[in-house]
């Protein structure tokens, strides 16, 4: 499959979006890029990067004449906006997005396009703590693993345009089921996050922790340094399996909490052990 | 001064231990150097590291002809053989140890050495997830920061031995009260690393974990990957300071939790700001 679009509206000039302009450009994918904000600062730094050809603050207008619509804003602000994108698009149009969170996406995407549905839900897993479209690379999504929705009542070549377009890109796609997705990155991405912040905030509130804050504190709360309103909309569009993870780790605190109230020496060196087994599992590739 | 020891024994051959013997060597700050452990397998590796000289199973025979003996075992294990080697060290030996927790130990310091005291707390902060004399490098200290407890009923001269003992390996020497220090690195260290392993866990109950875990998953649980016994005896060790930042950890999680449950997103997106301004603020140097 050769592809190669003729209009991609790209929605977000952010990060993601930014670099999914730049890496289209580079491998010659799109006659026309153009891009949709809400902020001129960052349409304007898009533009200048080369990140995309034209800027839009209207929604409706910038995906008027588009065959391929990338929604590239938080998760909350996507689902806000199918809507408006299935009004003004072209019934022809293949949709995707790139949020962190799929299964309120995905449902409002099968509940707007009609079967054969050319909305196909995708999740690259490619960033960064870094944000806006001045950290934008051609690069971002090579080497990276996107989910992308299951085929279920999908345009077969919409379906086959978005996986094609992110292995375009250099990354390998895999079907996930958007709950399973989410109950997954809940564990492996959106706790470890909130855990960050409130150790970050921990951290902060005591005197003389910049003195002791050494590579191992920088790494485990590398990730807060992230941008608020993607992580707020994360856990607005994945509060139940974020919710459910939360309270599987404040009870995972409590119960070595009581080992070390207890003084239990076998107990701690077992959960620490066990903790370390569990990361080289996880982690292994 | 000009620093040069005659005979030092290095208590635990491990990555701390190995690497004070290498780096002694190095700088040619040692006449000899024994090493006491209680694994041959370790003391063997150590040996032919070229960390230390003569390898000894006794800890008395080990410490008894030393001008300097340096504690390198687990918190809780350096905490317990304090008193043997008070019983077989020379009385005009200088002693000091390298574990995470400083309250017990120098409590203990205090009491089992008359003033003006020849025991003096210390706490390199140097190593990594990584542990045992086969990964120990004489570069290890440099550039790290050592905690020494403040003088106060100290022999004047063991003091000053201590302090340019760590600074002639590269590091530079902070003076923190022990109950201070325990509380800080409980904030910056102890319950980050506990965090990790609980996050570690979290994943490894979930199936599809190791698919989805990418960069910022092994950033955040890389320190879990630590050895067991360090993380139990420092555990044991600083067990008040830990348990009342845990249990303020747990708080701060059921706060951001409430937020997510009732879907609120100010106090999410102000939660997320808070945090990343926290960070910025513990990390900056």
């Amino acid at each position: 499959m050769s592809l190669r679009f003729d209009t991609v509206t790209v929605i977000g000039v952010g990060l993601l979006g930014g670099s999914l302009g730049l890496a289209l450009r580079e491998r010659e994918l799109a006659g026309r890029i153009r891009g949709v904000g809400h902020r001129r600062s960052s349409l304007e730094a898009a533009l200048q990067r080369g990140a995309i050809d034209a800027a839009h603050e209207d929604l409706a207008e910038g995906v008027a004449d588009a065959d391929l619509i990338v929604v590239c804003t938080p998760a909350a602000t996507a689902l806000a906006q199918l809507a408006e994108i299935r009004a003004h698009c072209r019934a022809d149009a293949v949709v995707t997005d790139v949020a962190s969170t799929k299964s309120r996406i995905c449902a409002a995407g099968r509940a707007l396009w009609p079967a054969p549905s050319r909305f196909v839900g995708s999740h690259p897993m490619a960033g960064s703590e870094k944000f806006g479209p001045e950290h934008a690379v051609a690069t971002l999504y090579e080497g990276s693993v996107t989910f992308v929705e299951p085929p279920a009542d999908h345009d077969p070549d919409a379906y086959a345009i978005v996986r094609g377009l992110w292995e375009a890109l250099g990354s390998r796609t895999v079907e996930i089921a958007p709950d399973d997705h989410d109950a997954v990155v809940a564990r492996t991405s959106h706790i470890p996050h909130i855990a960050a912040a409130c150790l970050a905030l921990l951290a902060a509130e005591q005197p003389g922790a910049r003195a002791a804050a050494g590579g191992g504190f920088r790494d485990t709360t590398r990730v807060a340094a992230g941008r608020p309103e993607i992580w707020r909309d994360i856990c607005l569009t994945n509060a139940e399996s974020i919710g459910a993870g939360l309270q599987a780790l404040s009870k995972l605190i409590a119960e070595a909490a009581d080992a070390i109230g207890r003084g239990d020496a076998t107990a701690l060196e077992a959960f620490f052990e066990r903790a370390g087994e569990a990361r080289r599992q996880v982690t292994e590739k």
